[in-house]
This record gives structure tokens, sequence and C-alpha cells, in this order.
């Protein structure tokens, strides 16, 4: 794999017959087996333990799309020698109000989560607080960093780079991420409010897992071929023409991800963007900070009474009303009271051959 | 007009006959007379001038639905008593790193213009500062404020509340603001980058002025009836279901913006937003506290170089490639010089009505 290929876009497609039905599997068989792999192939036990909580907590939210699958991505990544699988964060710059981390070019989810804790102790001092992390990586399901500071109180904002896909409006030459973006506000007595969203209208990696299982895309998911003419086919897709939520608004937003996380960073920015050059921006702030907390909980749940009231009462017809972030609350709470994740076929077979390739046989039982 | 239509929404038609062919008129002979519509409208001198000066740089780069478009909407807020044309913006709470100011129902050209001054100021010596303003107003042309902080030196975020226009995806109730977003990032040399967007694919101005022209809407722009069918009529589009960029991810970021500019604020929020009740919320962030600010320059200037190039030599057919704000700075470039802008004909008939409103009769020479 090129190392500026979208990651993933060279998994091989799921043979034929291999069953796409889903299987269950339980929490406490997959994390020593992620462990395991991650340590053949070269990562400290604890390093280890911290990427695979942090997968097992997307696909307990449901992204299935960000958490185990990408498990045999980062053992090609350490293959390949564009991750160090021993590499380990460190803060190089730090003022009250603003922290410079380096990932070393170690996994993001390593990395990553220890730059947010170190953020999280920041901002429990000085109320606020600006970071940005430079040679860093995949951050994989990008909710989780803000999704923990505004656990510790506190109003979050996330932006990463990533592989380039996207064209500047009216070109075809790739040079930004879909670059996602995440909003996190603390509640009272209630998980936090979570908005996780890349700059494409759907998540580029459903367009591979429909490839993986060889299904076709709608076209009204907006993407163009190399030519510029609408396709259906998941492969052309991805070799295509990418769309932004609002064309040129959508890409002027990954643009802005692409100078915060990328530029001020002093990670690679633009068409640079590559395996373990990746960079995030966060900012941490204490509600209290700017006014009475107890002021700020009530009006947030008045602010989620009104968003239940419209739906109650107000709905279209055959809709249900969420607020951001809570089908993948309920997942998570459904998921972790079974102490089980389910898996396509495919997501399954990929598991048993990263297995076997670093020696550690995927021997997970799936649940009946 | 209610506090809770869309400000503008009751603007009358133009009367069929009037000509809607554009007309200019020099900024010397525009100035004068704005500023004494609005000191016999009730406002101070010094400050009407404020407010004109951001109207007149709205009208500048191209944006005329946002620039004198608004003077009889704001006139029409002072003889309602939803905006006082006397009150000026206090700073109400201030740390190194954070700052509360508090309009008091002033015009929102005038009050966040001083809050943008002082937050400049406190940015100047912290490097880092984020302030939230509650009792604001229409913020008009929003990149205004962040473009004077990156001409300052500074990256900058806005945010604002707006009346509400946005339903929660699935709803047909309309809780949230299309809340515009502005980043503006500073450059070595040259105008800052500036991504100004609303969360609707389409300005809700331009759909007003369609219907001032008496001209239908396209059904690209995505407006529903209120019964949820697609509409081309762009009364009925007001009055129904408005779309977002990315469907739950445009609406997701107008909650969010909605915490910040409203809850954080401590002004209204959600559905209670209304004229003279709403917040916005900056944040300003010297490069250098991250990074060398040479080595940011570099790097912004490389990726300039790297969207000219795909510009040159990757562009999809008939298509220009421009930086976030570029076209907006080449049209205020133009129009700077000329010392003049140009208005349509129903927009000439609106400040005529306005002035002899307010005894300030429209004496402004169209150019040749």
């Amino acid at each position: 794999m090129s190392n500026k290929d979208i990651p993933g876009m060279n998994d091989k497609p799921a043979a034929r017959g291999v069953s796409q039905s889903r299987s269950s599997f339980k929490l406490n068989e997959l994390k020593p087996w992620g462990i395991a792999v991650y340590v053949a192939a070269g990562m400290r036990e604890a390093d280890a333990t911290t990427v695979i909580d942090n997968q097992l907590w997307s696909d307990l939210r449901g992204v299935d799309t960000h958490g185990f699958q990408r498990v045999s991505w980062y053992v090609n990544w350490f293959k390949d020698g564009s991750t160090d699988p021993k590499a380990r964060m460190q803060i190089v710059k730090e003022t009250p109000a603003a922290v410079v981390g380096d990932g070393n070019h170690g996994l993001g989810q390593l990395v990553v989560t220890r730059f947010m804790e170190h953020l999280i102790e920041v901002a429990k001092s000085s109320g606020i607080v600006t970071g940005v992390i430079r040679n860093s990586n995949d951050w994989g399901c990008g909710a989780n960093y803000p999704y923990h500071a505004a656990m510790a109180g506190f109003i979050c904002y996330g932006a990463t780079t990533s592989i380039p896909t996207l064209a500047p409006f009216g070109s075809r030459r790739r040079l930004f991420g879909n670059n996602p973006i995440v909003w996190t506000f603390p509640r009272r007595n209630a998980p936090p409010i979570v908005l996780d969203m890349a700059m494409t209208p759907v998540a580029l990696g459903k367009v591979m897992r429909a490839r993986s299982e060889g299904k076709e895309i709608p076209t009204e998911w907006g993407f163009l071929s190399s030519e510029g003419k609408p396709t259906v086919d998941p492969d052309e897709a991805l070799k295509g023409i990418i769309p932004a939520i609002g064309g040129y608004k959508g890409i002027g937003l990954a643009a802005s991800s692409n100078i915060l996380a990328g530029i001020l960073s002093g990670s690679a920015h633009t068409g640079d963007v590559s395996i373990g050059h990746r960079g995030q921006f966060f900012q941490l702030m204490d509600p209290g900070l700017f006014r009475d907390r107890e002021a700020y909980f009530d009006d947030i749940e008045d602010m989620v009474l009104q968003i239940r009231a419209a739906g109650e009462e107000d709905a279209l017809p055959g809709q249900q009303i969420y607020l951001p972030g809570e089908i993948e609350q309920q997942a998570m709470d459904v998921r972790r009271s079974e102490g089980a994740v389910s898996y396509p076929g495919s997501l399954v077979q990929a598991l048993r051959n990263v297995g076997d390739k670093v020696g550690v046989p995927f021997d997970c039982t799936p649940l009946a």
C-alpha cells in the first residue's frame, strides 16, 4: 500500500461465499486477543491496551468502520515502517493556555489519548486550553477524545488532518482529507452531546465496506468518477471525485482543519499528509469560566427539552429525533450491558487474517 | 413584524415596474447618508459611523444581502423597541484567556465591533483568548470581525446564534438559526483566508432577494414546504422546512453554535433566540504561540501554492479555483479602487423608503 492511498482502500474484498451475516463476540475475549496482536507486532502491552480500549469503544458505539476493522491496517503500518509501534507522545511546548505535542509517528489511538489526558489535566488548572499534536496518525473514532474531555466537564472541539481525498472546489486534484471535526458538550447528569462529522456526506468507511461486501453505492451519495460522472461503483468512487457537504463549504471546513491540525501543529499539511504525519487540534473550555456552571447546565437541559418536544409533537412522518451522538450512546449502553459487540462476516475474516499474519490466531468464540 | 420572524422576510416585494437593473453609488455619498439615517433613528454619530462602515464593508465584498439591505430592518428594530439605538457594549467578566461581553440589546455591528476590538487587545497581550457576548444582535456580514482579527495577526473562529429557521433533523419545528460560522487565517503579505458559511446550502438572503424580485428559486436549493414537499416558491420556502448542508451534520453544527454563542454566553438560546437577544462566540489565537510564526506563514503560502497548482493544472471543465474568501476579496479590491458599490433596483427603492421614513431622503446620485 502506498503511503498516499486512502487507508483501507486496498483491503481485499471479501471472498464470495464469506458469510455477510453478523457474529457477536464477548469484549473480554476480543480485548486480550487484540492486545496480543499488537504486542506481537511490536507494541508494549500497556500501550496496546490503550489502543484496543479505544478501538472497542468505537465498536461499542456502533461505529464499526473505525474500530477493530482497522487492526489490520495498523499492523501493516508497523510492518511498512510508516508507524512506530514503540513511539510515545511527548510534550514539546507548553504555556497555561497552549500546548504542543509530538506523536513521534506512533499509533493515533495511543498518542492522541495520551495528549488528551494531558490537556484535561492542564484544563483542570487553567480552565481553558488549546493543543496541537504533530507526527500523529489516524485517530480512529474521533469522538473518543472530546468525549472524554466532556466527561471531565469541558466543552471540547477536535479537528484532524487525514489522507487527501477531497479536491479544492472545482478541481480534481486531491489536497485535503475528509478531515472530521468533533464538538462535545457536557451535560449535568447525562452523557455528553457529541457531534462527530466528516466533510463527506457519507463516511468513506461505508464506501469501503460496500466495496469489501461487493455492493453498489446509491447515486444520492454524490460520488463522481475521475471523469466527473456519477458512479455507483464503490471502487470507482474511491478513486474519483469525492463530494463534500455543501460543496465549497465542506471543502472550506476541510481546509480549516488542514491549517489547524496540519499547519499550526507543525505537522504535514495539504497534499503531503500521510500515515504517521497527521496532526490534531483540540480546544477544551470549562463553561464555568464564562458563566455559572449550573446556569450553563440548566440551559443545556432546557435545550434538550425543546428538542425532545420538537420530536414528540412535530416529527415528520416516520422520523425519530435524536440529540447529536445519541444513537451511538444508546448502542454503547446496550452493548456494554451485553458485554459484547457484533461484526459482519467480512470483518471477522479480516481479523482471522491479521491474527494468522502475526501468529496470534483469532480464537474468540462467536455467541449463539 | 414579529420578533420571531426571519428578519427581512416581511420586507415588501418590489412593486412591478421597479427597475431591477443595478445602479452604482459613491461610497462618500452613501456613508454620510447612512450615518444621518441612524442618527435620525436615535443613534450617536460615532456609533452610527461604526455601523455604516461595517455595512459598506459587506457591500464592498459583494455580499449585498448583508450590507445596506439591512438599514431598513434596523430602523424598524429601533422603532419597535427590540433594539436600543443608544446601547453600548460592556465587558462583564475577564480573565487573561476568557472574556464575557454584554451588548445590552444594541445593534450587532456596533457591539460586536467593539467586542472584537477588545478581544484583539487582550490577544495582543495573552496570545490567545476566547470571548462570548450576550444580548447582541444580527452581526450582518459575519466575516467582518474575524477578518479584522486576522489582519491583526490572529487565527480566528466566530459563531453566532440567529433567529430559528432550522428544525432538529426529522422535525418541522424550528429551533436553531442558520447560525453562520467563520474561520479566518492570517497570511504573510496577503489578505487573510476567510471561510464564512451559514448552515443552509444557499443563503436565506438569496431566497428573500428572489422573493422581493418576484423570482422562483431552483429546486436544487432543497427547500421544502411545511408539508415536506419540494418548492420553488420563495415565500413557501421561507415558511417551510429549510435544508442544512449534509442534513443532520449542518443541523448539528447549528446546534453547536447555539450552545457556544447562545448558552455559553448566557444569551437566549434554541427557540428563544430573538432580535436583541442573540449571542456570539469568538476564539483568537496567535500562531506564534504554537510554532515559529514564519514557519506558519511558510506553510500557509505552500498550501496556497498547492491550491493554485490544482486550479491551473487540474481544474474541472469551466471551473476556476479560489481560496476561501478570495472572490469577496477581489470584489472589495475593485470596488474600493472605484470608490463605489452597486445595488439592485429593489434595494435602492428600500433605501428611498427608509430615508423618507426617518426624514433623511436618499439623495445619493447614481453613477452613469
